[in-house]
């Protein structure tokens, strides 16, 4: 497994036309009161990073770009601590990062998205990097490898990212809000966005009061285990 | 239930601030050697019209916005017959129009998509229609409200849609070709790109022949309640 | 005569190379107290169709495409009812049609224009639409195609459009409002836009109630013979 | 008479208010093996400040913007010597500067043209200049003030342009080209672009053999006071 | 020396190849209660033009484009008396030209500045122009060419620019205000913009005052050889 | 001193009114055969981060953000093993992130810069932030506060670079090409950019080989006092 920030051209240039790139997206967003802004960042990036380790049988060279620290988080500004890239600008963004992976000899990119907000510009970006620039790609949202279908999976702010990274980076995890969790608008099979979600729900979601660090661990074990068995299939398939 | 291009400016005036806008987003692309390029746009209008037809206990008023006929479909240029908007383009296309909704009075704007290539920009669009323009939005793709999770549905010009298009207008719907069922590439929890894809399968999944107009009946009809059931309830929680 | 979107990808390869493509661009806005809002989208689609059937002396094939329902309408916002693209979408918009016709295999496209503020953006569209993607193009606003240089044709939503669509759709013309004309900013040769022009003749251009079917009928079959002898010409000269 | 570049702000803040504001709107394009390719701005420009200083009778200020002295030329590329502006950056030129009159106390905003091929981004920016910035508007291009009604009036680079530049700087007009006139592609109401147009005419059009100083300056004081009675009336209506 | 707008498509057909295109990007913008708002343009085209015709030893023909009379001024339209571009049009502009000049069969393209404004833009054209068209590029601020480190060079409309319009244009220069010189924000190797930078000083640097017709001549006597000096060696290494 | 991506959005909400935030904008290109691809962003990161930590004196405090760690790199896409942002891409992506910091109350944004080719947008960026969203602003290349002009700093992969990062990560640093320096186009106050440029000097500068880690740690010492001192500076000014 390699970082692509450490390699020199000449190993990047050898190693790209056989690889797997992976380029995690994350975002710099308000997690609720406990939360730190990087947590989407820190996830993805680490899943991504953990799971290419984790790879062991994948039959190409994984090679880990640096993460996209900030996402379309447009949604979340009212509530402050957001750094967020309007979707025109992301998909700017991902777009020519897959123009450059293409222009130095790549032709397979793994979109890893850690971030609710960035589903749309991540579907568009994996497509259109595909039609113009001749990728293949695949695209990945982590906490959809975990298996299991638990209701609190993913959430935002809430038990699952509270134990994740309760298990990461304890340090950084405030006092948790204690309440009942606020019903969501559920209409099965319909993305449903009433003007004030958000505001109605303080700005995250579920009982972060739930969270364990070994909730968190083994989540993100599985999220892990989830991403490089895809992995090692997208090695075959790509 | 209204179609908006027949109502008066004053009819929507007063209409708009309590009404669910609903606005199909259709495609016209090759559909295989047999179905109409129109499939796409044909199939959410209808659903779309019949649902709001349908949807007799919503307590807001429907009003029908006229269908986006072009949607993203730049993967299916090489095979002709394709009017295909960048990505970039068809989500200026949708914020405008929120942005029109909302700036005519309008609250609540429902997306109904018939065509998988637009998944990313009606994501990211409901979004952001949400916080730029305060609208309270939501969007679903037709096909995901049939319930049954049928392994047919939808592909792109399989049985599925040769089914409904028989079902509505089988005077276009040409020879049918007859094939196996081509592998698809399937990794769970992972959307798969291989950039040959549309290619290796001729431009359209699974097995056109296993269409007949009853199932194209059986599965319009529970789009139409499903959609139909849903548009009730976005009438309570939007 | 075809219709794109009831063709298959099979026919409309054959046939394109020696097609004229016909692009109706329409809008949906406000269209006074009395005329629906999708007055010319109707108009233009309505005359677009009917001159491609009555051409049948064109040697080339004529395929209709979809119309471009929602057009540059920014000045009727206020009024409600109205939705619109910025010029610098439906700009998008025109030449993504434009570039797919190119891609699909087409040579020509003829752009029949149904609204007033669609006018720069069709002449753009038109104009690099040739020198972009290698089409002859052609470009007409219907209204101008009547002949006889009536001064009450076009307005908007005037004598002329309510007497199309009463001879059309009687039954979406609601009660007309009985006005004397208001004078209007004639400056020969200027195309002059007093910022308060809309709202000086709240939305609507001279006077409704002298608009009748039987007019509507002929300014429609003067058009319809209009357009359909030009599309003859230009069977020969594109 | 003023112009702008040459006022200090004290002077432009007193004026503006109640002003017009004169752009002229050039292009610096092939002009045929004879003409310089600056003619469309020297025509443009020249036309403007002399209608300025003509118009004595204009109630209110009339400022002269500097010339944009590039147009939207795309289609002459192909000739050499043309320095082009996309259609896309010449309507963001335009309402950049008519936001920025606006944003200095400015409300009125006159665009005289010059070149065929800035009409349709004139006219957008005309309309979108009055929506988003509450400038009242007027666009007129030069040639259409003359009157008359001259077949030959404009063309490009034929004997219209050429008699102009032999008025103004006959020193910059080359060896004419001895040649019938070729056919253009008449039809009525439809403004036609076969691809291989300007090929055919080898960039230029009717007989510049035909041009005389003379009838250039005759052309060009019919415009000027043409344009100047505009003006006169406009510091009037807007 | 050859001034673009003046030679027809043939002459520029045979200099491009060979030649330096000379480009003077400029400014209208307020200059203090006592300059005109063109003095940007006029320093620019005016040190443009004499180091073109200075440059005697130059090995290759220069050709003199039509200046770019407005640049980025956001940060002056506060005052009134500003035409401006954002940012990102004036590098559209600046592209397009770039993408002309390559396209007419230019090789070199010569950037010469007159508004600490536009120094993003430029250096991002200069290289972008290199990347996409294939241009060999240079780009100079004007008064950076001067030599000698006087502080008052540049300014914004104090004695240095003052000096210079006393020099060329007497008559346009108005009463100079009298004050001490503010205090600047100076923090070596850091470009800072305090928010209310502009206001604090009303819009004008140092000390108008001390500006002399006399030291105007020097400096732009200065600034012509020291161009036109470098114009002999992009002569050589372009 | 904090860090961003681990504060809550509560805390970011105390601190960003009063708060310096330090954004480093970094690069992911090609670094010649011996240097990795992410120096620029690992250097304007390093520096970054310690001035930070050692700006102890500064009155405000300082809050770091995630670094931007991709760039305008296009003209080292043909050497390979570049992520490279189109100009136009970065400069929106640091204007979205402006608008996130004022928006969520903050007000001075100093940009940390580590690649050259960063510097037209980082410019850009810094006004336009300062005038659209009413921050003060600042910006600065690292590596132009080390002091005393030595011809080494900065170069491109040359001696500078190579030094520091054998004093951060040696391990990174491949086996370094043996040559003399190329000459370098150097006309003083011109940004000169041939075509070939560096192609011809294999896509780094100097003398790689001239590089010690004690040369490297000495020059990132002068760097992060000089950037220290400076944000001490700006938090007094700004």
């Amino acid at each position: 497994m390699h970082l692509w920030a450490e390699l020199t051209r000449e190993r990047l240039g050898a190693l790209l036309p056989e690889a797997l790139v992976v380029l995690p997206v994350g975002a710099t967003e308000q997690h609720g009161p406990h939360l730190p802004t990087g947590t989407d960042t820190l996830l993805a990036a680490t899943v991504a990073e953990r799971a290419c380790r984790a790879a062991a049988r994948c039959e190409r060279p994984l090679i880990l770009a640096p993460a996209v620290a900030t996402g379309a988080s447009d949604h979340h500004l009212t509530f402050g601590g957001t750094l967020s890239l309007r979707p025109e600008t992301l998909l700017a963004v991902l777009l020519d990062l897959a123009r450059s992976v293409a222009g130095c000899g790549g032709r397979r990119l793994v979109l890893v998205n850690g971030h609710g907000g960035n589903r749309g510009v991540c579907t568009d970006a994996a497509s259109a990097a595909s039609v113009r620039f001749g990728l293949s790609t695949a695209y990945a949202n982590y906490w959809e490898l975990i298996g299991g279908d638990d209701p609190l999976v993913p959430g935002h702010a809430g038990a699952f990212e509270t134990s994740a990274v309760l298990a990461l980076r304890p340090e950084l995890v405030g006092e948790r809000p204690e309440r009942e969790a606020p019903p969501l608008p559920e209409v099965p099979g319909v993305v449903v966005q009433p003007e004030s979600f958000w505001r109605d729900v303080d700005g995250y979601t579920d009982e972060p009061s739930r969270a364990t660090a070994a909730r968190g661990e083994k989540w993100l074990d599985a999220a892990v285990a989830g991403l490089a068995g895809r992995l090692e299939v997208l090695g075959r398939v790509l």
